[in-house]
């Protein structure tokens, strides 16, 4: 079994051609990914044994889900089959002063109605060094949240390093809950927290002033928590971009500088590559401020690739990272 | 408004492209369909004006589909906006002993969760002469079950035709009640029913020795019932059938022989085209053998074209109507 | 009928895909575009009821065109068709350094050939409030300059608000008469004109030292010009341009800032989606200022979408003009 | 120069990609083709060098249809350049009872509108020793049509072998004269004709009883001709065809049995094949029973191949001849 | 590890868009694909966990094609990488009497210079239950041939069913070795052989009256061999074959129906999805009827599959094994 | 024959649609380039007569890559045909800080297997007035130094200019020599040299203090060289890149102005139509100044163009030559 295991929803994207809007496609783009599946592909690429959980229809269209996680080199076997339907999201790609849009249909998906015990965490975690989680799945559904919870507690258990992209957004948790209802104890299990200070306000309750009185604050609350990451991203336009980001290890303040891009090929799953740098970085080097700017250059790498997953080999994010920014022609 | 008004969902069609396997296809055809909004598209194809009742939900991609409607012709004036989401359909397209295969995301649409309140059937039927239904349409929920019954006993009143395609998927009907409980309701308004002896007998339990005799005891039951047509498809395999049609008016048993089909372009949709013909010959030929033949004559021609409606003019149909199916070059 | 008139030739479009030249293309992109059409379709999307006035040729090409207008929400119940063919044009995208390329081949049109006294002008302004014309009518026939002058009087004998584009290329009026000989009786009728010094110039002879000069006197020689509008182009490159507007209402010269455009996705129809927002804003807001902002942050919008028309929300427009253009991700 | 030599009219295809309605293409696929040009570039695939005589315009769409030609092996020094416009065709491919669609746009080309005294004669036939042309180009305009004539009487007085291909179709002749005006005299200078008795009846006026006798009569008419030639089609649908041809050398009736064509891929130009199949034939073999084969063996093939012109090798075509039908794979 | 392990060459197969010649191409689709590895893919598909040996260049080139079996669902861990390149083939697509048209350009692979010395065979046959390996690999180069041999050898040490595709393309064999230098020790280890009458009597120089004394023969000659079987197929057109197949057990000689297949979408690798059918049937079914069937049921079903490998469900193939061949939608 | 002659390898350019990587690409777009054939393409589009010698396999594949040179319009009958197989490089289009990509498969090619004796120099020089070659020939293989300095010294004799593009990659030179080992014979009959002072330092050793300096001394080693000639390339990213040149003419050093790029399309090739530009120059101005700009203004054009070779007309060059880099629309 694999040495990084991450848990998520994967929806079908179904994006328009070029920049054509909604309206004028009359094809579709098909992938298959989702956040924590995308830091497992990435990390794949870069030679990593990643695994993820997740549970599709039982349908052709389920099959080929999965069957493009495998594409990916990820470790399918821990994924489950039943349940109504494939989450779909639909991507229109902007440019200059056009933002991209989404629109989601995951309601009542395969993985939001999952049941917890169908997983068996001694098989997923056999051979686990990291386990990724992300705020979305708590707002999924209540089985959803559970089966972020155990899968938390049995890599705390077995004391692998647990990761957490605490994001949520504000038009999920539909099934009665809040994020401070769920997310306290989810966090209290993690080790790296991916957040910005108005997650920490906003969730917690932690008021701060700046990001690195957040990251304080938030140890504070949860002494398990041992670095705070995160991005800047300075928007000049749909097809350009600035990012940098930030690290929290409980003594200093990291953080990178900023890099540019433009033009951008495709914003998803920018923060997603960063994140499966972070881990590669965190996993491989002795190195946090190499971490750091290995997960920023993984996700500018990633703006210049189609889809949301980043396909890359480690040397091509080592080179950015350096600063081999020239895109001379590689023969 | 228009003369002519159709009731039923709409689902978003995300076809392969050529004759690609679902895990082959890294984009997917994409239109807007629906077996009583193909009936309307075909129709005003061929001069009429028609419109369809459905509802779509508020986002670019409901927008998107009803765009699509009106690209086809179809008054669009009628469709109300809400509810959670887009249903969809997938569709890979088969050939030789390899069929067709679709597979359906249509639970919770805006049109399953339908107020029937919402509608205006004044203003809907206010120029109308036709009115036509399908048996998916009360399969779906409660909602869409009382919004097609209204719909039914509003034409009704004003003295309009309805016409029904009592055909029933026994994997819908999830909601609590099952065919029996509702469609004797709605064939009671129906003058024009498209059903076959097996429909017949499952649906309101009328055995029958034969297609006539299902009809006979049909109109016994139903007595608003004019008129009962089915059609006979002989799948000699996925790119090559033979199809004919049956016409029982209460005295006679009407009959086509059989128009051979190959290859096969599209199948989807043929039925539909099949009832826009038949709704079309009854509307303007004062023949009722016309008007079977020329269903049969579009349903074939619907075969050899992309998409689920019939795009044509009646000329074209009429010429394959009268046995010009050479597919000579029209210059 | 619709609030919103539009006259005008409506071609066919046909691009290179990508950035290919046309000697590279083996497949073209079409749509259905004319510049006056383009205004109808724009004002569409935003809500408004449009109609186009055009002549088509009765042939699968003809209907396909009117269609297309019909796809993008615009009436076409009052299109005459008929005539030798549809016009064309050749549209190669370019980049950086390489401009656009178009070739026209738009001689002896339907449009071009259109019969004036088969329009009937009070069904077409039934529920008209805005009446738009562009200069390159006149240029294309005697029919079609009578055309537009008959739509421009009835207009004004009914009180409807006329804009008209008085633009003109040098390429065209081949029918033996110039811009001098026709656009004085046209723009006589016109109450909003979009028009730089140099056309004021050419056209009209009217010298003047600067742009508030020219519409003083401009004026002055049509006093039913009570607006006069237009727009600078800074083109840094085919793939970079600033774009800003004046307009002068008689008593101020009201301008905006510049828009900054880069990459640009199609720069065709820039200039109709300025009017379709002046239109607008002229007809919604009561605000000049606004009206001619929302005017270029539709034009700006229009160069990132494909094709001629500007397929957008109200809601859209109005964040660009308030200064939302970092391009982030709507979800 | 060349020792084919065609003339005619080269006009841009552009057909609707798959079998899409011309409503439903958003793009279509671009080639350059005419009916000589075809025989032309058929001919040069096998290895003959080949001129064709054609004026395009003088613009990138002039100079991308010449280049077409070029791609195809064929000399383009003798094209001349300028006129208003390139000659369009629509095409819509046809299935089963579907028949392909063609809409002309044709009139007023560049070609239509040549000036014959432009064309340097002793130039363009110094080598030559077939020359091809066809009853539409008569058809076209006066200047077509003594063009036409020219390059008969030149390669008359030269010895040069003269084909005409003598259909005509009765919705061009729109200048004035008709085809029994103008082609007896084009005629008077042809060797082989290809005609059908219905053509030799509605052209000359002359009655016969079947095809042999109306060659018979064709030649005591024009004893110039030396052979008359004809295909038989059967067209069990658009997918599915029969082809058969005729030779009458003045002494036999020579024919062919029927080859069977099915699927049909592309059935345009099919004509064409067949005559550059008989050109290649009666110029190479001495043996005018295999000549006709050849033509048949290459016109099926055509039928196979995407666009106007038959790309192949002499050896493909021959192996058709000889009965080899099986379509095995060549490896 | 894999409890079916395939050996050989994969190509990267570059075949022209729809039924495009090579000339005519502006595209190529790309997959990657051998026959041994069609068979891995096919089983894949079916449940069975499989692995394939081969060796690809370490470029991105070759990471995308051990990318893409594993998207095939096969086990790439003792894939080796190294060597000059990537073997390629490219595909024209016929239909009707055009036959499709391959050519290879395979010579000097990373494959064909393997060194056999790096395969680990205790580790790639260590759950291995079958190995299958075909003709062409001992064709290929001597190194290529020791391979296979080993692998054969090391099947037989450790009880494993062997079989092997026994065919020779001529054109191949260019290392200074001929089949009969080499393929008699391979077949020497076989249990199930694939091979024709022809075949064994090139090969082998068995001189036969019929296929059944031929396997008669070949089982005298290398007592190992206990099954013979083989595949007929009635080429009507590239897109109309039949296809039956033959087993030899030892006593009794098994055959199957013929089964039709029309229209033909992609022909190559019909051999190889009989083989992964047969090794199916053997494997699961204790029916040596039933499995030959099987073999042709799949090999008849990929013919409607673009690409090489039969991407199938055991149901589907199982359905049309048991004469459901009408292809009616399935929903 | 041709007044401009090229010689060298040409090989089967596969790139990824889009920015796809090569995991991704399920098709690859196919042209046929090589950098001096792409020297003879632009030439030709500028009207010069210019024909190419390469060698290609005698298959469908060398067939298509001579018809692809004849649509650039050069003259292919002095190609061989014969030898193993068609050289091919996979391209990968880059965006912002990621480069483009290429990979070779081009050992062992038709070209590098060229008999020398096989090319007839009094038939290919016949009209020749400029001869170019580049240093990945003599890199090839013995066989192609043999041609490659056979046709330097036939040019030499017949008083043609001779113009050498003495770039060298060291991962060719595979077959026993090095560039110090055969470049100087090369070079010595060379009127016109395209190389920087690394290249001149690495090839010859020549040591130098800048670029002057190293001209000097390059023409003292080798008196024929007139001129020496190099670009320089401020590479900001893979999308946004400065373009410069220099010239020394054995008296001064001539520069241009940086031109700016951005975005770059496609940023292959843009060297060969530098010195496609500056042989236009060279051979049409008499200002070697002019040259050079017009060599720089093509290299630009180059980069905005999808494919190896450079499509413009030599009006398009002058005016970016003259500083029109507006990019505004040409009608």
């Amino acid at each position: 079994m694999a040495q990084i295991v991450t848990i998520g929803e994967v929806l079908m994207r179904l994006s328009t051609p070029g920049f054509s809007r909604f309206e004028q496609a009359r094809s579709l783009n098909v992938t298959y990914a989702g956040g924590e599946a995308n830091v497992a592909a990435a990390l794949a690429y870069w030679g990593h044994s990643t695994a993820h959980v997740t549970r599709f229809p039982d349908s052709p269209i389920g099959r080929a889900a999965a069957q493009y996680l495998h594409f990916h080199g990820v470790d399918i076997s821990s994924i489950l089959y039943g349940g109504p339907r494939m989450a779909v999201y639909f991507l229109e790609t902007g440019a200059a002063m056009r933002g991209s849009q989404i629109v989601y249909d995951r309601a009542g998906s395969s993985f939001a109605t999952i049941d917890p015990a169908e997983l068996n965490w001694d098989e997923i975690l056999k051979d686990a060094k990291w386990f990724h989680w992300a705020g979305i799945t708590p707002a999924l559904s209540q089985e959803a949240a559970d089966a972020c919870l155990q899968g938390i507690q049995a890599a705390r258990q077995r004391g692998i390093t647990v990761s957490g992209d605490i994001f949520y957004r504000s038009n999920l948790w539909k099934y009665g809950k809040g994020p401070a209802d769920v997310l306290p104890l989810l966090t209290a299990g993690t080790d790296v927290v991916i957040a910005n200070a108005e997650n920490i306000r906003d969730i917690f309750g932690i008021e701060s002033v700046g990001f690195q009185d957040a990251c304080i604050k938030l140890q504070q609350a949860f002494p398990q928590v041992s670095r705070v990451v995160d991005t800047k991203r300075t928007s000049l336009s749909a097809s350009h971009n600035l990012l940098r980001a930030y690290l929290w290890n409980g003594e200093t303040m990291l953080e990178t500088s900023d890099i540019d891009i433009n033009p951008i090929i495709d914003r998803v799953g920018g923060g997603d590559a960063f994140i499966a740098g972070l881990i590669h970085g965190l996993m491989t080097f002795d190195d946090e401020q190499k971490a750091l700017e290995f997960g920023v250059a993984a996700s500018a790498l990633k703006h210049t690739i189609e889809g949301d997953a980043l396909i890359s080999t480690e040397a091509e994010v080592e080179a950015i990272r350096q600063g081999e920014t020239s895109g001379r022609i590689k023969r």
